[in-house]
């Protein structure tokens, strides 16, 4: 992250806070614009016109947070993370709002909640459609759940994690197999799950086509965010051995445009829907 | 239609116009607001923060040429469609607007123009890249070539009219075999044969999950747009058979969600080109 970015999302890089950079942050702001697309695609769907409380559930370093209060100036805007690095980062973004350390398995809104907002969260969620239909149950009339999640685990991005993880010598670290995220229910699921607590359920798939400098630049991408639980069981110079040969497949598989770029297909599944 | 839908859009069903009400205006203005969401999809990531002058390829009745003329009002917005019928709507509708019959094969834009706006027509035009990249060597730097197209031709909803097509009676009505549109070119493609003229093209796809009442209104949604060319080739009795057997097959393919309604999936393709 170079200082200009750093100084647009109000983080400090002098002084204390350098010496505790905390990579994951770091590598997942890497592609902030392409990232918090789809936060304002989600956003744009969601039709309130005012909002008592906004919670941004699973709120990362802050980046949709920021759109929420920019959108709700009257509300009050609240975040939730179970990172204290996340945390960390993103009260000194917006020290204007309240961030709280929860689980989103267990975790309860407040009553006065008008907008759940869940931007690239649930997919780490177990069961998450259980929690999608505890939290509806909270709302009140009116209130909304928006949720976004990546669903791109049929994309040749994360086959080929798979794949290179079932190669040797990485086939015998039997941590690596469990490590991939399953696949999403289908539109249908979500449908009829959250259908009979909501006036209306509007669902929709996003692909998008992320214009990236190269292959190795996809590689950068997915350390942000898919890679780390397989380079997290590795140790460092395993870990990039596995990179090495993720690579080399990434590159035969998204060749270069007639611009030299790469075109990383994302496909992303929104769900927005109102007690 | 009913009257207040006629009303909101400003069309006049009394007097003389009620005589010549043409079945597919009426058949596409049905479902407006499901078809509008995608040019105002379209519209939001067009980031020009003022225009010259706006042009509507394939304007149709005029919906989104008033979404043209409230984004952009100190723009000159003019609508392009080849259907006089369709003209004559947009006309009532925008009475402050120019509407101009022509065919987009070889139209040109005014010198002026600084958008070109083309929702869910140039899949109609044959060769359609080659008609982009002429359309996009008229625009000034900056200028910015906005592309919708529905790319639905591998959905079973498409899939279907082919196959009872294929069937006796219709397989000898050989009019109806070429009635499909082709599949549409990958994003790849697409990327390729713009870039070289674009500062930046921006590719996605959205698929909308569109609550339909029913199968039977998928039939009617379809009757609007993609079933016309088949619905042309055939007499009003064959006609009515062809929908009943293409019914049928829909009922098999969508069925009804817990509320008893039925998910209409619809994939359609997004390019923002910019000069």
């Amino acid at each position: 992250m170079d200082r200009i970015k750093a100084r647009r999302i109000g983080v400090n890089m002098t002084g204390a806070d350098t010496a505790a950079k905390d990579w994951n942050v770091l590598q997942y702001l890497q592609f902030e614009d392409e990232r918090s697309r789809p936060s304002r695609d989600l956003l744009a769907q969601v039709r309130l016109r005012s909002a008592r409380r906004v919670v941004d559930l699973g709120c990362g370093p802050g980046n949709s947070t920021e759109l929420l209060v920019e959108r709700f100036p009257e509300a009050k805007v609240m975040g939730v993370d179970a990172s204290k690095e996340m945390l960390r980062w993103a009260r000194e973004r917006l020290p204007e709002c309240v961030f709280l350390e929860a689980n989103l398995v267990d975790w309860t809104p407040p009553e006065d909640t008008d907008l759940l907002f869940a931007n690239a969260v649930l997919q780490w969620v177990p069961e998450h459609q259980s929690v999608m239909r505890r939290m509806l149950g909270g709302l009140a009339e009116g209130g909304v759940l928006a949720v976004q999640m990546p669903d791109n685990t049929r994309e040749p991005s994360h086959r080929l994690m798979m794949e290179v993880a079932a190669r040797r010598p990485w086939a015998e670290t039997r941590a690596l197999a469990g490590m991939a995220r399953a696949e999403l229910p289908d539109a249908e699921s979500y449908y009829d799950q959250l259908k009979p607590l909501c006036r209306q359920v509007e669902i929709w798939h996003t692909v998008y086509e992320h214009v990236m400098d190269g292959p190795e630049t996809i590689v950068e991408w997915f350390k942000g965010s898919s890679l780390r639980p397989f380079l997290a069981a590795l140790d460092a110079a395993a870990g990039d051995q596995f990179l090495r040969a993720y690579g080399a497949e990434i590159a035969r598989t998204y060749p270069r445009r007639v611009d030299g770029k790469t075109l990383l297909r994302f496909p992303r599944l929104f769900v927005v829907a109102t007690r």
